[in-house]
C-alpha cells in the first residue's frame, strides 16, 4: 500500500452531535495512524427529507433523543472532549458548511472544525451567524470578510448541494460517515475502525 | 462497592442483529470484570409499533439496512463471531423467547443463547419453530417438552408482554439495551463501557 492510499474520507456536518467527537478526534487520530484526512462537509437536512424526516431522529424519537444527551455527557468523558447540551438542537449550520467546503482542502480546516464544534457543543453559540463564522476565521488570521463573501457564492451554495446529493447518491444516511476504499463506514463509534483498515491494520 | 452491586441489566431479543454480537460476548466479558448479569429477554416488535413502525428500522431504510448487513460482516470478524446473512430479517422468535424467559436466571442461560442466537445468525434456521428449540433444549440436557409447554402458557406469554411493556416505560428503544445501577446504556457498541461502570472503574 502506498501511502497516498492510506486516506479516509470524513463525511460530517457541523449540526450532527456524533460528528462533533469524530471532529475533536480525527486529527490526532488519522496522524498515529499514518492516515490523511480527506474533510467532506454535507447537509444532513437534505438526506432526512429524502427519508421523509422532516428533522433529526433524535428529535423525531424522544426516547432516542433524551438518551443521546446522556450518551453524549459519557463520550465526551471518555473521549476527553468538552461538552455542554445545546439549548437549540440540531442547529442550523449552513454557513459555516460553507466556509467548510472552501478550507476543505486547506491547512486550517482542522482547526477551524474543531473550533466552530466547540462553540456549538460545548459554548452553546449560534455557529449560523456571520459574526460568530468571522470571528473564528479572525482567530485563525484568515481573511474572514473574503472567505464568507466566497462561501455565499451562488457557485459554492450550489457545489454544497452537490456533495450533498453525491453523500445520498453513496448511500450515506447520517453523520459522521467515513469511506475508506470504497467501504463506508458509519458512526463515531467506528472511526477507530475505519482508521485501522485505512491503515492496513484490519481487513474491509 | 460490594459484589451484590456489581451487576449488569440486558435486554435483548432473538431477532437483532446486534443483540446477537453481544449474547455471544457478554459472558466472558462480564466474568473478567466481575459482573454478574441479569438476562432481561423482551420483545422489540411492540417498541417498533409505539413508535408507529411496522418493521425493524433496518428494514424500514433501505439504505441503513444495506449498510448494516455489512457492518456486521466486520464486527463479527472483529468479535470473532460467526456469521452468516439469514435469509429472514428480522425473524419472529417468539417461542426461543418465552423459553429465554423461564430460563433468566437459570445456570444454562447463557448457554442457551448462544445457540438460538447462533441458530439466526450463523445457520440460518428459523429459532421460532418448536423442533428447532427443542433441540437447543435437548443439547443442553435439559426437559425440552416440558420447558416448551411451559414457555407456551398463558401466564408466561403476559409475562413476556408485561417485561416489554417495563423496557418501553423505561425508555428502551432498541436493541441491545443495557442498565447499570439505573443508567441506561443502547448497543453492542456500549457493551464495554456499561460493563466498566457496573465493574466501577469508569464514572457513569
Amino acid at each position: 500500500m502506498t501511502a497516498g492510499e492510506r486516506s479516509i474520507e470524513f463525511w460530517f456536518e457541523f449540526g450532527s452531535n456524533y460528528s462533533y467527537l469524530s471532529v475533536m478526534r480525527i486529527g490526532e487520530a488519522a496522524a498515529r495512524h499514518g492516515v490523511t484526512v480527506a474533510w467532506k462537509p454535507f447537509l444532513l437536512g437534505p438526506i432526512f427529507k429524502s427519508f421523509g424526516w422532516e428533522s433529526s431522529p433524535f428529535v423525531a424519537q424522544k426516547e432516542k433523543g433524551e438518551y443521546v444527551m446522556k450518551d453524549m455527557v459519557r463520550q465526551c468523558r471518555k473521549y476527553g472532549v468538552l461538552w455542554r447540551q445545546p439549548s437549540v438542537f440540531p442547529r442550523i449550520a449552513l454557513l459555516p458548511m460553507r466556509v467548510a467546503l472552501i478550507g476543505a482542502a486547506e491547512p486550517w480546516m482542522g482547526e477551524y472544525c474543531r473550533r466552530i464544534m466547540l462553540l456549538n457543543f460545548s459554548a452553546d453559540r449560534d455557529i449560523n451567524s456571520e459574526a460568530v463564522v468571522r470571528e473564528v476565521l479572525q482567530q485563525l488570521g484568515l481573511p474572514a470578510e473574503e472567505l464568507v463573501r466566497s462561501a455565499q457564492t451562488e457557485q459554492n451554495k450550489l457545489k454544497l448541494r452537490q456533495q450533498t446529493e453525491t453523500a445520498r447518491t453513496r448511500g450515506v444516511f447520517g453523520a459522521p460517515t467515513f469511506f475508506v476504499r470504497g467501504e463506508m463506514f458509519w458512526g463515531n463509534d467506528r472511526l477507530d475502525d475505519a482508521l485501522a483498515f485505512a491503515a492496513g491494520n484490519i481487513p474491509g
